[in-house]
């Protein structure tokens, strides 16, 4: 016979007097659902509560499962490169730019983004200088449209004009495409911001010596397919969003002697292995955004879905959609990233959070795969495995599954965490973590850090709000829902 | 006031009385040092209690802090491919060949060293058929001779002759030079006693069109370093024996411009990208064994170091050395590797470990950097990155330090244990895992399976017993050692 034990969760008054007199207490760490808020616990209580189907199934809950399922069956497959003109109708006539997140106007648009504006317009030759650049936008002559209608995805400021060379990626269960510029590199890059004769040059060299090349290559192939390169990398350090190392060698590695075969001559065959391989370690970026776009789209309108489908930023503002609302955005104000700094720089030289990127994250990889790479987990401020195998068990909290073909070696095989629940991270108060780089807020200035960013809260409760009151407007009368079931939602923390 | 707490170690008898009563006891896992061999502790004793300094420092100890400084400060850089007879001039005449490990005569050979051996003659054009190449080793018209004094590192078989290309790596602090031949691929291959046509072919390949080239790319770089790929390949899961996915790509890309402009056409060009994009994952081994080679060589001959310079295995007996004895061979007949078997084999069909591939192990690599790659640890059964990690920081007990230039992310960025001491290995009873592909145990048929080996103890035994008595003929009379200072020694476990 052991003795009693004594359990104290929530508050710690009860702990606190029983410590005085002696008894033993093992404190559990229990926080109340939704920090408390009771109108949100009733819209989660309503929302879980209130839909259900003949056999007693959630209705949001069962509207998951199948886009979660929707989302882990895609096979994206990179199939070609061409000039974004050919991908966007819309930016053929040349006065029209994309930019990443949810939409802007110029005058309201931050640093860095104007400054890939700006760098646009004279990589297209519409401008010779950056005073004529802006004049151009600040009359209005060439339009801002954000990248998200038009099927791409664009890390940072997010800028695509018409000349630049876009991946195109295809999932090939669902047909869904999607299209991503290819990666300029690391340091001073259009997408921080930067337009220096450098960044220019570089761009023009992109568009007319390797994006040909590399189309070659992909198309005599037959496509490269994506999700092998990302298990892999995921087993190799990369979360593939921050750190994409491992996967851009692997990428590499598949078109390797298909690549010599499409260079016209040996000098650009150099040139585009230098460019691949000396500091270019994020090029797979692009393709892990365009192929978790292709994914993620196969979950789009499915009624009753709180499912996150998407989260981009612009430099100002946050925009969610969930699956539910198809297209629809829920925006508030962004956060500024917690980084680490390039030396020399500081918290006050950050822009708040910005770029199409987080597309990753909705897909299981970045900060929900931070169990794959400690070196990135170095940016969490505690560099460790520890640290970062605990923020991906963390982040399972807020999913409904997992995706068996992207495994995490570190976490036992285990698949990353996929399919984020709005209703989970407003129940559980834990916010999907997104690794991200940071630009400085002024144009021109390029990179300044690295390190992570949380959405506004505000995002999730909106479109919780707006998920119940489109239930109770369209969808069958409510049933009960029992207490252990809601229990057990709440529970998940 | 918190009650007592009752810890056992040694005998469970007390234990067990003690809970007989109802009292809880906490057991401690606890074994007596060397498995309680009365001998063993005795010469272990006397060797690190016998022999000190004026300051009463440990002679052991101090000269194995000596050895251990310079195998860390050893910059390995890949210099140049050359013939072997270029390298070896021993080989020039074509009448002899190399094999690995201890010595051993051709009637004694495992089949698989066998068929290597056939392999290489009839490549050297010096047989035209698998009997004719037998005959000559039959009637010592050919000599085998080990790689060792040769300076050459070769997996499994190891069998080197006069036209195989060999990588010539150098320690640019101490000048030292270690060869070692290009890695085949996997499959069928001669490292593992395979001789088809196909074998032939590749080999001739390999010498006539890649080495060349890859000379020519290393030379043009002036070098390749090596320890800046190995230290990042072990945070992208490589262990560097069994696992150089990683390490292999990091290599590729260092060498890709250069290589495109080494190539002397594209057709050829391209067959080498594609040899080494494809299926050729241990590409990096031979390169990691080398640089092991050539770091380990450094701490050769330094009087009273107890530190395991090489680890060696013919398919027949085990052979190591300590520092103090340089070229010393201590041999026991080697084991059988515990391993996972392709399908339609089993251990039957396995052949006694075998090759010189262990050296990366005394560098602190494979099976001692197991927590680099939870991959890896699938071979240990329990395939988790706990139970790599565990090996890893078991390893650490039978080492005298830990190389900083080689750190473990998965491990929080300790480096890996190197310097594995033959005192700290029979004090603890834990022995080096060695990481190793299977050899079928019939001449021709190839690898079977990957697993992992462990030496005979009596070569650290028979080690141990030789050092004591050179030290008692030829150090200055010992002084005592104080009790604390042994039990620190025997502790370690």
């Amino acid at each position: 016979m052991t003795p009693p034990h004594i359990i104290s969760a929530g508050s710690e008054l009860f702990m606190d007097a029983l410590r005085a007199q002696g008894v033993p207490v093992t404190r559990i760490a229990w926080k109340p659902p939704a920090h408390g808020d009771e109108t949100l616990i009733g819209m989660l209580f309503r929302l879980t509560a209130g839909f259900r189907d003949g056999n007693g199934v959630s209705l949001v809950d069962s509207a998951n499962e199948k886009a979660l399922r929707r989302i882990l069956a895609a096979n994206p497959v990179l199939i070609g490169v061409r000039p974004a003109a050919e991908c966007v109708p819309i930016l053929e006539k040349g006065d029209i730019l994309l930019h990443a997140g949810p939409p802007i106007d110029w005058p309201d648009m931050c640093g860095p983004m104007r400054g890939a504006l700006v760098g646009a317009l004279m990589y297209e030759g519409l401008a010779a200088s950056v005073k004529e650049a802006a004049a151009l936008l600040d009359r209005g002559a060439v339009r801002c449209v954000p990248t998200r209608p038009c099927r791409v995805v664009a890390p940072m400021a997010g800028v695509v004009s018409r000349s630049m060379p876009l991946f195109i990626v295809k999932d090939t269960e669902s047909g869904n495409i999607a299209y991503a510029p290819i990666n300029e590199g690391v340091g001073h890059v259009l997408r921080f911001g930067a337009h220096t004769p450098g960044v220019i040059r570089r761009l023009h060299w992109i568009s007319r010596v390797l994006a040909p090349v590399l189309d070659g290559a992909v198309r005599s192939l037959g496509g490269v397919h994506l999700k092998p390169v990302m298990a892999q990398a995921l087993g190799m350090g990369d979360e593939l969003h921050q750190r994409n190392t491992a996967a851009s060698m692997l990428f590499q590695r598949t078109v390797d002697h298909a690549l010599t075969l499409a260079a016209p001559d040996r000098d650009e065959e150099s040139e585009i292995r230098h460019f691949l391989s000396s500091g270019n370690d994020q090029f797979f970026l692009n393709l892990a955004m365009a192929a978790s776009r292709v994914a993620m789209d196969c979950a789009q309108n499915i009624f009753g879905s709180s499912l996150i489908t998407s989260m981009s930023r612009n430099g100002a503002s946050f925009g969610i959609q969930i699956s539910h609302f198809g297209e629809r955005l829920f925006c508030a104000p962004c956060n500024r990233p917690r980084a680490l700094y390039f030396p020399g720089f500081n918290e006050a030289d950050a822009c708040p959070d910005m770029g199409d990127s987080a597309i990753v994250e909705c897909y299981g990889l970045g900060g929900l795969a931070m169990g794959a790479s400690p070196a990135v987990a170095r940016f969490l401020r505690a560099g460790t495995l520890k640290a970062a195998l605990s923020l991906t068990r963390q982040m399972r909290h807020i999913c409904v599954g997992q995706n068996p073909d992207l495994p995490l070696p570190n976490a036992e095989f285990e698949g990353t965490p996929t399919g984020i629940d709005v209703r989970l991270v407003a129940a559980t108060g834990i916010l999907p973590v997104i690794n991200s780089g940071v630009a400085h807020i002024r144009s021109g200035v390029g990179q300044v850090g690295a390190g992570y960013a949380l959405p506004p809260p505000q995002v999730m409760h909106q479109a919780i709000a707006a998920l119940l009151a489109d239930l109770e407007a369209h969808a069958p009368p409510p049933h009960p829902l029992s207490c252990g079931e809601m229990d057990a939602l709440l529970a998940r923390q």
